[in-house]
């Protein structure tokens, strides 16, 4: 897919996460591409829910996106990224979180201990350890992170203790890398770097899903990078929740460090 | 409603919180009594959806319930106690957990001031302000006390300073009651009197919606109390789920103490 014409992007989450998806691929991508992200706030969070309904959930956002004739779908929850991708049915391409991070991680050459840290859903999933077939892969679920995130707390004190307490498990392993497997969690990346730092890790590559599927649109489907410093947000994208949330407006200002002017809900 | 025959309770919540008013009103009323638990784990949870679903949601329920005929109907969820329980249409008596609450706190004639804590759903929808129009209501939202007893994590350093950090606000005020709004909190009832203790609170009363809903079910429906000391879940007692969850054995035994023999799943 060369990326001369201009394209349309459909991004979805279950909620407002995969909002720091978006803004690494508009930062990116701008100039010629319009985004459409859809929030299914009413199935939030999907790392609560079984396989099949997240098949189910993610299929129908899936078939909305067609229908709205976008050229690329980006799946950026890794929770549907890990159990439902490979079940979607569609006549564009999907870009999940996972051969994204997969990609990252084969470009650095001298990687071998890998460290994933994600939801419940996500880690018992195993989908990341059946993607690196031939790493020593350690991986933690860490469900305080999201509504440590949600509230606003990501760098107190508590965050600090919370993350502590998730990482140690770390701690005797010889990590090279570790990979965000949550959209939510590039939000606590000072916490986490002050955690790995004192836990003796000086030299950790850290890869989260946004930069990760920027990257890959960049390699694989030969998009081109035009660095855009202005507003992330633009009048032609579009943005959709199935169902509202009084946090909408504060955190979609957090992750994006903007307000998105029209949020349209909808019902799939 | 005299409670001399055998008699059948719907109870539902958005999750397994609602355990814990399973097992209050078990403990109590076990003897004439079979119970029907729904967890609505396909739409947890309802703290984060709008009213118009949390209705739409409950009101399935409800239906459900009217078809497995029982007799009374418990909305042990305070987010749909708080947004729902008016809208809903039933030919059984339905009891959500704020009137038995306002009861309660009734009951208690020095009560002036009072403080609850809750998921933001109920915390924002001020339904328990509207309930206790001549009190001072001191009302606090306090997400992260969810998944702290989700993991496991109630009688931690980390759940202490969580629950500091929130319970702060009540510092300068002479709360003589606090209202625990939502079913997982009775989990952190020791950290919470901890917390409340060192806040110079040496005489409070907590109520939480399962006493309260057991004692109101005494008072107001002349139910008989047989206390029970054998195995709170009975062989008569049907549970469902509307979505599986891997978590649902772990957290089911630790909100009753024990198993839960056979759970059913179904869609409505």
């Amino acid at each position: 897919m060369l990326h001369s014409k201009k394209i349309k992007i459909g991004i979805f989450d279950s909620g407002l996460g995969g909002l720091t998806v978006f803004k690494s691929l508009a930062t990116l991508y701008r100039q010629n591409t319009s985004f459409l992200y859809l929030g299914d706030l009413a199935h939030l969070p999907y790392g609560d829910k079984s396989k099949k309904s997240i098949i189910k959930y993610s299929q129908k956002i899936v078939d909305f996106f067609i229908k709205k004739k976008v050229d690329l779908i980006i799946v950026a929850c890794n929770s549907a990224s890990s159990v439902a991708l490979d079940s979607l049915q569609s006549n564009v391409p999907i870009v999940g979180t996972i051969d994204p991070s997969v990609q990252a991680v084969m470009q650095n050459n001298n990687s071998k201990s890998i460290g994933i840290i994600g939801t419940e859903t996500t880690i018992n999933s195993k989908a990341y350890n059946k993607a690196f077939k031939n790493y020593n892969i350690h991986s933690i679920a860490c469900p305080l992170f999201v509504p440590i995130v949600e509230e606003g707390w990501e760098n107190t004190e508590i965050a600090h203790q919370v993350a502590t307490k998730y990482l140690s498990r770390f701690n005797s392993i010889n990590l090279d890398t570790i990979i965000l497997a949550c959209t939510h969690y590039p939000m606590l990346i000072k916490t986490l770097k002050s955690v790995f730092h004192n836990l003796g890790y000086t030299n950790l590559t850290m890869i989260d899903s946004g930069s990760a599927i920027a990257n890959y649109l960049s390699t694989e489907l030969s998009f081109t990078q035009h660095i855009q410093t202005n507003n992330i947000v633009n009048l032609s994208d579009e943005f959709y929740v199935t169902d509202t949330s009084h946090q909408f407006n504060e955190l979609a200002n957090r992750f994006l460090g903007e307000n998105i002017p029209n949020i349209k809900l909808i019902a799939l």
